[in-house]
């Protein structure tokens, strides 16, 4: 069964939690930080241990297909999947499910991001390995992760029952669960039994197609549209025509949250980071003894502590001096100064930005 | 008399508590921060209200002459002085004297800073026509700055017996003194009878020059020796052999505590700022109602307060999110990001690039 194994990466996010360093048109899954490879490298690379990089499929928007393509030569160009424009994780797997549906009827994808930062590489495979072999019995899978803290920045998956299938331990989905408020997330922690939704899922593409047409009537429809003109002419013309008449909606929202057969194959230790904001980078990396991470810059730090200092590689001088629990990024056109404890209102700033006239050039 | 007032500026500084900034090729002086003009134009404007511009001296070292120029071409090239290197400065003086005493031996001249900042320009050439005067009756006359606050960065100067010689307040010097700890500052203050030691004088080319044959006869002969050679070609040679044999001194400790005739004006509201640090642009400019300074930078601030914002027209954009009591200073190579509090400090900075390796284009 191994050579109907495919993947798609979605690779369309806009980032825009790590400006100045991630742009529009080079978003946080094509930023190098602290390291040679981006993050959507890192997401191929992983995914050709397992699979080869001519069954690698990446979705995302006409603007980024270029820069993708540079840092990853080895996936084919027709694996390219351009969205006319951003619609919603479900339509990007109804996007997927149908180009693959046409290469390979047998198909069994995995669907995995192309922003998130995983350490653990080997245990990807083997968890990768799992889910396949689950998504072969006919269930819808997903990467769990097991919490590390009350977050209330990601979605929960509750699990059910224990399968014990293939000799390795996966639980019955009980319920998906929006992102919680603190107290909640603190007693999903003390109960165990919830995982982080990781937004990576393994199925059969003939499985998620049946239940985009049970559960997602009207996307089904459009995507059978584009199904039917994809191997015409008329392909690139339908695409354009029907994709902007696409309501947005989320794949956990619009199938997994209703669909039955959901299970969940919880990760300890993947070492996966959402890369979500400047203050992730405190969990990415090892701080210096003075509490300090440094990326990329040619830095003097005298009296400073806790703080992140990130260069876009500008060949500039950044100093610090006297200041605690502080980041400043650095990028040829921008720099930002901003406390810890506001990392996360760095979107703020970008659309700040929108606003404001003769701005665009920062975004 | 009128024709025979001269000024000498003291524009060798090198200024490293403005850093990144100010550097060692631009040193405090040339800056424009805030304003289409340096410090040291700001200086020459100030003197050619009441002398014209080729009685204005300009003594500094041979690496800032060409900057000088190009900023005040209007003072005659033959009027630069150029120290073979910084001696301190009893001996800019002294060379300023010679150069002088050359041109007119009955000359009257005030030695004025480059570095400074003074807001109120009329009020100044009051002041400074006052001294010339009481220069022409042989005293060695200095301007006072009534203090503010009690500052322990500065000498300061005590009154003695008022002098009612044309109409305006002076007073004899009794004690010139030495930076206080801010206790004695306090206890300055309190008693009213203490200025701050601006660094500006007035004296009449002949009495200083007796002066410094009497009180430092080691210097005075050194630059009898230059004197000598002034007027034929060996000038450039005997400036160069001499020069670098002097001992750095001060003109204060060198011969104004010692000297009898010596007085004080007082200047109260002269707008006075030695621009000594970044902190004390919060008392040069009015801060904004959110008691941010920005100054020509392009500036998006949010939940930013009582800071400070430099750009060295750049045109990069800063953004500060989620701080206070900060100091930013953003130059093409370098950028400095300091709290308020360490803003004495960023000499620190100068003097570890100095000794690190392959900073010295930072300097």
């Amino acid at each position: 069964m191994f050579e109907h194994y495919y993947a798609a990466i979605m690779a369309g996010g806009e980032g825009s939690r790590l400006w100045p360093l991630s742009r529009k048109s080079r978003p946080k899954q094509l930023v190098k930080l602290g390291s040679d490879q981006s993050l959507f490298q890192g997401a191929v690379d992983r995914l050709k241990s397992v699979i080869p990089a001519d069954r690698i499929f990446v979705v995302t928007v006409a603007g980024l297909a270029e820069s993708l393509q540079e840092q990853s030569p080895e996936i084919p160009r027709e694996n390219y999947l351009l969205e006319p424009m951003p619609r919603g994780t479900a339509s990007v797997v109804g996007f997927a499910a149908l180009a693959l549906h046409h290469r390979d009827p047998q198909a069994v994808m995995a669907i995995v991001t192309a922003d998130h930062l995983i350490q653990n590489e080997t245990y990807f495979h083997e968890l990768l390995k799992q889910a396949y072999e689950l998504a072969e019995d006919g269930y819808l899978v997903t990467l769990g992760i097991r919490p590390t803290f009350a977050a209330t920045g990601y979605g929960y998956i509750q699990r059910g029952k224990p399968l014990d299938l293939h000799g390795f331990r996966a639980f019955e989905v009980q319920k998906f669960k929006e992102k919680p408020d603190e107290e909640t997330a603190r007693g999903f922690l003390v109960n165990g039994d919830h995982d982080w939704n990781s937004g990576m899922f393994v199925w059969k593409v003939d499985r998620i197609w049946k239940e985009f047409q049970q559960f997602m009537p009207e996307l089904a429809a459009k995507l059978t549209e584009i199904s039917n003109a994809w191997s015409t002419p008329a392909r690139d013309d339908t695409l354009k025509a029907v994709w902007p008449t696409i309501k947005p909606q989320t794949i956990d929202y619009g199938i997994m949250e209703q669909a039955d057969r959901v299970v969940v194959i919880p990760a300890v230790d993947l070492g996966w980071n959402d890369v979500g904001s400047w203050e992730s980078m405190f969990e990415v990396f090892t701080p210096a003894s003075d509490g300090n991470i440094v990326l990329d810059a040619e830095y003097l730090g005298i009296e400073t502590g806790n703080s992140l200092i990130v260069s876009d590689r500008t060949n500039r001088l950044i100093v610090t001096l006297g200041v605690d629990d502080l980041i400043v990024v650095d990028t040829p056109d921008a720099v930002l100064v901003c406390s810890r404890k506001s990392a996360q209102k760095v979107r703020e700033v970008v659309r700040l930005l929108k606003q404001k006239d003769g701005s665009s050039r920062y975004l």
